[in-house]
């Protein structure tokens, strides 16, 4: 894999993203959604989570596993809940539009719980939290995935990395924002170590027979990622029920596939039908004062010593909001070459125009 | 400490736990209430959440710490949220309260989120959460805790160990039960390794420069616990920011103490003003046929080929159940003789009649 890199404007990812989506008939509005999670997931430093991935929502609308139109439906709701059938739409099309129903409910009651199934992968979950601090509210968000997990004591895969994000304001701007899997890692980063011949740290994965491995190939090929927590004895079945939790909030509540039963990763042979949940809270219906703890919970975390001088102690979301400031002031977004091009090959397959020159090397 | 186990029956210890709380003179509701965590978290296998703390309940009681008498009262309140004052109840109080408050919400409009300040430890989580399985709900409920977790990073106890609980209904009784603390493990393990002179796994806990350490008496003194998924290459940060979420539905939502600014754990030199949220959710209010799919989820897990065989896959809840069918076989609860004996002596100090006979002796 090429290491060199090149700065390509956020306007321009954006614009390359909503061109290939339209050629395969996708509907403006809805392409224009999913490029802005994909560039928001690459301005976060999330790349597994961005252009990288384009390729495979354009193969879905085009062979018809993803709706290329249509709007989510609400089929049961209260003033604070709501049941939404997302029509195997986009997953940002999905979430954009639970996260502002979620915000409505919270505005009147306090809370909205909304939960989708029918829904597709929706990229970076924090995009969806996110929403929710424009409103100066909490935002939740989870969504269950292809199966990837092996759950403690077991051998076979049933889960899948299962997100948790949570978002959270504090004064001017800032933020708390938790967005992780409820697996050790991703599993792009057993990926990345197998592509360059390294060995993973114990209590990434497992083999086939469940057994703890630093071989990237075994936890990729029969063996899966492990929960968050590792092995018993460390707490792996922490992470286990956590992602069995997940599934409890938007499998079971939405009727959707759910564990073993979603289809395979990167299989897409069949309709993904994905449940996700969205919340949104309103501080104002508690405690008056919420942002300003919110800051001081911040600043405590952020102000601690660090044991490794010069490596400081973030909250969640810090290191998001240090790749941001870092796109922003070299005037666009890193990617590697070899991502680049192999998009761009893509985009000469099915006629689309390249991104845009791609001759500011960085490194 | 003796390894002798003696068996009392639940019934003797609830009335055990009512009498000293009494004497201190405490409302004898409020004395049942707390007898009733307690004995529930020893049925439950948590021993570190029963008996075994009673002496600290009836300590704070009695040196007006903690309010003998009163209700918890609700502050500001919509359809689906309320903001309650625990007026420094003991914790099951203020506990009790607020769920059969959020189950109500949930009945009426689908979710009830309901968080208290001026709170104390209120006992296993999941007696909390597993109240709305009667009503056939999910439960939900979150806790701040006093400093004994090391933030990644850091080398610095800021938070609690924070625990989540999750309670689902599945079908004929059965249930999925989350109960878990957001540090690798309980204090009370690293205790018991440093008692009996063994080393605790790495990724328990770390020394008071904030490196992770196998001896248990540099994590008591000076050190702390970590959070779930360890150091940072295998996901700490992941359960450092748990920790965090658990902080902002508790202490930034209530308003209550938070963080480092909550007593230090043990110190009960004044009001422990703890936030505290429960939650209660319809599955009504979604997708038909949620108690069916939960059972599917459990069954399909449990019945994973185990990596040991003989050490079968168990969903969160099942280690307890089980602690509760031997409880029931053996016809009370086992308690080590040690912890009865402690307790007894304690009685004797303020002069409340002894745990009746425990001279059934089981090993």
């Amino acid at each position: 894999m090429s290491l060199t890199r090149c700065l390509i404007a956020h306007t321009e990812v954006q614009a390359f993203i909503e061109r290939c989506m339209l050629t395969v008939g996708t509907k403006p509005s809805h392409a224009k959604s999913l490029a802005e999670v994909l560039v928001e997931g690459d301005r976060r430093g999330h790349y597994s989570h961005g252009l990288n991935r384009m390729d495979l929502y354009v193969k879905e609308i085009d062979a018809g596993i993803c709706a290329k139109d249509g709007e989510p439906v609400i089929e049961k709701e209260s003033v604070a809940t709501a049941l939404v059938n997302g029509k195997n739409l986009l997953g940002p099309v999905v979430g954009n539009y639970c996260m502002s129903l979620a915000i409505k409910k919270a505005q009147d009651v306090g809370i909205g719980w909304v939960v989708a199934r029918g829904s597709n992968h929706y990229g970076i979950a924090a995009y969806y939290s996110m929403q929710a601090l424009k409103e100066n509210m909490i935002g939740m968000t989870y969504t269950n995935t292809s199966p990837l997990v092996v759950p403690t004591r077991a051998k076979e895969c049933t889960l899948g990395t299962n997100p948790i994000s949570v978002a959270a304001p504090a004064r001017n701007g800032d933020s708390f924002v938790l967005d992780m899997a409820t697996s050790a890692v991703a599993l792009g980063k057993v990926e990345l170590h197998k592509r360059n011949g390294n060995s993973i740290p114990v209590g990434w994965g497992c083999d086939a027979q469940g057994r703890l491995s630093t071989d990237p190939g075994k936890v990729l090929s029969g063996g899966g990622l492990v929960p968050i927590g590792g092995c018993e004895i460390t707490g792996g079945h922490k992470g286990f029920g956590l992602g069995m939790m997940v599934e409890v909030f938007c499998g079971m509540l939405a009727g959707s596939q759910y564990s073993r039963h979603i289809r395979t990763w990167r299989v897409t042979d069949r309709m993904a039908d994905l449940g996700q949940c969205f919340v949104a809270i309103n501080p104002e219906n508690f405690a008056p004062g919420f942002s300003d703890r919110m800051s001081d919970l911040l600043s405590l975390h952020r102000n601690l010593e660090p044991v490794e001088p010069g490596v400081p102690v973030v909250a969640p979301g810090d290191p998001e909001k240090m790749h941001i400031d870092m796109c922003q002031s070299l005037g666009g977004i890193p990617y590697h070459l070899s991502v680049v091009n192999h998009m761009n090959d893509f985009a000469r397959t099915i006629g689309v125009s390249p991104l845009l020159p791609n001759n500011r090397i960085i490194q």
